[in-house]
């Protein structure tokens, strides 16, 4: 018996006529497989219109009534879709995330999935019915509630369903065709990759590449489950994302990805004793702050400065936290730098081949552009640079790795 | 212990600065009142949208996925007001139908309230919680679906519960501030009645007076719970509505009522033999026709005329069941009338002072009327009559039984 789990999210689900195309596709699909599990999410935009009700209504949205409120999206298009399908001929139904048995833990607007109890989608499934799940929400049993599982929660959605259902795959139908080598706005011969390892693809969403949600990836990677990255709107094979295998090794970089949302910290003339890090970070941890690259200077008569990034959206909180500990530490000033960006390259060929970061380096410098922060991991290295300097280097990088040739 | 159930509804919820509005209400209400449940209908024209999605999709939307479409308008009101309530340091909860316990029959898209397990809302009004609850929308065990109570089910949601609860009442909130004598846009001297008792309420509601969901009435006239009518957006007292009492009883005619979209039908030229009527009423029941008045003309050469009234809505489907059966009778023909009005007076006193009718019809009359269709009640008289001829009817019935003095 083979089983797939789909996902339509952004775009595919815009309006009743993209609905439609939606259904044209599952049609056929049905035909071709015995059970059929299809993840929606909210329309494009709905999300972001129901955020904004929620900021006029008052300051600091109680986190349970947001999750009551962000969940009605889904619950537009999972029904629209079923009575498509039916008045089509094709059995389907629609079930909410408790429905679906998605039971998550109390955590308001970012729960994790705890269990999944399948057997009413089974029974349908069973039953020969196309089930169309409502994506990005589940149900604390504890708190009596439903809940979200954050921003793009739909892809962990339909991974986790495909794993708890035992599919043969999960595939992610989105507004491109797949994962590339890099940004094809950017990048004009960007390639379309036929398969990324899941250590890659967790690097490359950690990085700022938006194809899938970050712990959807951890979800298939955990549990081998592949994924089948695909264009809502044409025909083509696709990116698979799976296990490493030994054709993905011979590749030295899979990818170039880029962040330009990034803003640096840095907090200048601190005394270079024992424990200021410690708390300098303590200060802006438990924030929901995202510290990503640390960096600390070589101490001169004693006084050292020590930078971080964040995403911009958490710059001016951090900066708040950073001059509320300034005092404290007897540091000197604390400054902020909007105008960097971070370009990486992602492969697991890093791994067996040394020599990547050096020749990065060395292309970055040939053109002229200044390294601010390095870091790396053992499948991908990552720099900071100014802003304006982005384009360039992705371009320079995908071209100086041969990442545009087969 | 005071409880009081409030329904808002309409206009009231139409975006969040109304919804601001009424947080402020509840929050003065809280004060006087040691439980308060607060009953929401989706944002005025939510549900009309809603709807037109679902025509979009398909010719017949199937009922269950109607349902989960059309319940998501009150998850998006009631999340909204709780958080405004939350943010001002009102304990307040927002619940879905399910969560409160609103547990229904399987019919859907007009579902009938089963039974109202109170254990959840009762631990959160124990625990001082403002409850908010998501009207028009309940669940049925037995499909394991959302289901609906059809157009203006939030009144009955709101009268059900105060029943369920014991509240001391049910207070609707709405766009006028009480019922009136008349529609007073028609006649500017329409006086707001302190007080009317189920029955008359149920007339009015049936014959086209749009303030409460007819269901809501028999609910609150089989528990005998008071319900108090109230102006959303201006202080004042309202108007009860609760069982008949002494003082109601003097009162001869309590309001004139008009329906103007309604259409007559007439099947001409129908051979007057046993069981004829029922063959056509027949052929139109279990079609969701609410058929009004019906009328036979006196036979001529064996030949009938049979007339009927329905919703103007409900015309278009009428003339096709009609006209199937036309052959399998012998009938001449199907006339269609949609120029036609109902005008109709209410009153308990009717019971015990005779008389009503002739002096409604002799009023007319004096005005050149002529009445097409006549039905009564106990407590009502209906006439359909010229639709243009409606509002001066309307008026001059008003005046003839003096409903602008007190």
């Amino acid at each position: 018996m083979s089983l797939i789990v789909q996902k339509y999210g952004g775009t595919s689900v815009a309006d009743v006529e993209h609905l439609k195309n939606v259904a044209r596709k599952v049609a056929e699909w049905k035909k071709k497989t015995d059970h059929l599990v299809v993840v929606l999410s909210a329309m494009a935009g709905e999300t972001n219109v129901l955020l904004r009700l929620a900021h006029e209504a008052c300051d600091n949205p109680d986190e349970r009534e947001m999750d009551m409120l962000l969940s009605s999206g889904e619950r537009v298009t999972i029904p629209l879709l079923a009575m498509i399908l039916k008045s089509r001929g094709i059995k389907a139904i629609s079930l909410t995330g408790r429905q679906s048995g998605i039971f998550t833990d109390g955590m308001h607007t970012r729960a994790r999935i705890k269990t999944i109890k399948t057997d009413s989608i089974k029974k349908y499934l069973d039953d020969d019915y196309v089930v169309v799940v409502a994506g990005f929400q589940g149900y604390s049993e504890e708190n009596d509630a439903v809940t979200t599982l954050g921003r793009g929660g739909s892809d962990t959605t339909a991974v986790a369903l495909a794993v708890a259902l035992g599919a043969d795959r999960c595939e992610i139908y989105t507004d491109v065709d797949g994962v590339y080598t890099t940004d094809p706005r950017v990048v004009p011969s960007a390639r379309r990759l036929h398969h990324v390892s899941y250590e890659e693809m967790l690097e490359m969403s950690g990085l700022g590449a938006k194809v899938l949600q970050i712990r959807s990836v951890e979800f298939a990677a955990k549990f081998g489950m592949p994924i089948l990255v695909k264009s809502s709107f044409q025909d083509g094979p696709g990116t698979w994302v799976k296990a490493e295998d030994a054709h993905m090794e011979k590749v030295l970089v899979a990818s170039v990805v880029y962040d330009k949302a990034q803003a640096k910290l840095t907090i200048a003339g601190v005394p270079d004793s024992p424990g200021i890090a410690a708390k300098i970070f303590g200060a802006i941890a438990g924030n929901g702050i995202n510290v990503d690259m640390i960096i600390q200077n070589i101490s001169v008569h004693g006084l050292t400065d020590i930078s971080l990034t964040v995403p911009t959206a958490d710059a001016k909180k951090t900066l708040d936290r950073l001059e509320a500990v300034k005092e404290e530490i007897n540091a000197r000033e604390v400054l902020t730098d909007g105008n960097i960006g971070k370009v990486s390259v992602v492969g697991v060929g890093m791994r067996s081949h040394p020599g990547v970061a050096a020749k990065m380096f060395s292309m970055l410098a040939d053109a002229g552009i200044s390294l601010q922060m390095i870091s790396t991991s053992e499948i991908k290295i990552s720099c900071i640079i100014n802003e304006e300097d982005v384009d360039r280097a992705v371009r320079m990088l995908h071209e100086g790795f041969e990442l545009g040739k087969e």
